[in-house]
């Protein structure tokens, strides 16, 4: 595919895209204009063809786009074409609940083997996946080569985890440990999940809400009136 | 606090640079310029003075940041010091993988109460938290008036929970459910933890990782020349 610089924001909103277009697939809608996918997702009409026109020109004066040859350009955009293969690294919780809940191949992701330093889950398949000791780790991921690792373990051990699976050739790292990931000179593609940086954002947002309904209600007294 | 509206990416750089002010704090380091901080957080020194300038002036000409009162200012931004409780709702895998390893406290939230369908978890404490039957979620919340609700229910289940939780008086909903709620004519606050769109952003960068090395190795390649 022919490469041009898109910026984060483009590519963040790609996936939102990509839900609401199944939506309306499943809906039965099958074409649909820039104004109306705008309504549906609060965003203006010249900012939805000026994200598409990033990757070239997909819909038609007049007619607006067509939902399922638009949702299959942008599955493409996002390489869900590509058979992308996974392995799970710490099968604690969210590793679990990923494995249990989280349909990858959705997404074009084939999850192919997890790992865990537990004794009684190594050798027992989970969801149909077979846990590997940690100890294997090298080891195995050298031979499955996949694309992706999904890291889950204890904050303590991600950098050393990340370095193993980054000198293994894993090319991207999903990152739930909430750690910053320090992998210097390489060229390894991290995706973070921060729970915290997402909680506090919503601190943010609250914090801001309440102190507009404060200075709202303060502003309907009466001058000089008191409560 | 008196509010100026705050652009989203500077807000999504707020936990950033508090982690980092806070892993500065642990190493000892007091003061910092913006060029240092900058440098370690691979942002130019002008994008954090102006960052920072959306809130007032912190830092001072030729002496830079003092880290422990630039870390306090930003806690206090964030809303950290406002006592925001929250109750948890849906202790599956997610749920309980919050409950066990996220620290709530660390960035200003208290948890108060857990809830859940399941018979045999109802009335048991899970790390310290009760956790109450779904069908008293209204009542419970009523009484407890939480600030936030963490929404880890399975998908299906997710709009109704919503829609309970901010009837009875909710303000924010830390939303783990991967479905875009559906809450029109509501002030709630909500925040996604979206892992589908994380991983087809990841998806995308490594796709273009991909093309980029390969376009890279056939410009190597001879004019003419076979491989």
């Amino acid at each position: 595919m022919k490469r041009v610089k898109v910026s984060n924001n483009v590519i963040r909103r790609l996936p939102r895209y990509l839900q609401k277009l199944d939506e309306l697939g499943e809906s039965g809608v099958d074409r649909i204009s820039s104004g109306e996918l705008g309504r549906q997702m609060n965003l203006t009409p010249s900012q939805i063809r000026q994200d598409f026109s990033c990757f070239g020109e997909f819909g038609q004066q007049g007619y607006g786009y067509n939902v399922s040859a638009l949702r299959a350009e942008i599955a493409k955009i996002l390489g869900m074409d590509r058979n992308f293969t996974a392995v799970l690294v710490g099968v604690g919780n969210i590793g679990h609940a990923l494995i249990d809940h989280f349909s990858f191949s959705n997404y074009g992701v084939k999850l192919v083997a997890a790992f865990d330093v537990k004794k009684d889950m190594v050798g027992t398949p989970i969801g149909g996946l077979i846990v590997h000791d940690m100890k294997d780790l090298s080891t195995i991921v050298g031979e499955l080569h996949p694309d992706i690792a999904v890291l889950c373990v204890p904050k303590f051990y991600a950098n050393d985890t990340a370095k193993i699976l980054v000198n293994t050739g894993v090319k991207g790292i999903w990152n739930f440990t909430n750690v910053e990931l320090d992998l210097p000179e390489s060229s390894t593609v991290i995706e973070n999940i921060y729970f915290s940086d997402s909680l506090l954002a919503l601190g943010y947002y609250l914090s801001e809400r309440i102190d507009e309904a404060d200075a709202k209600a303060s502003r309907k007294r009466i001058p000089g009136e008191t409560r």
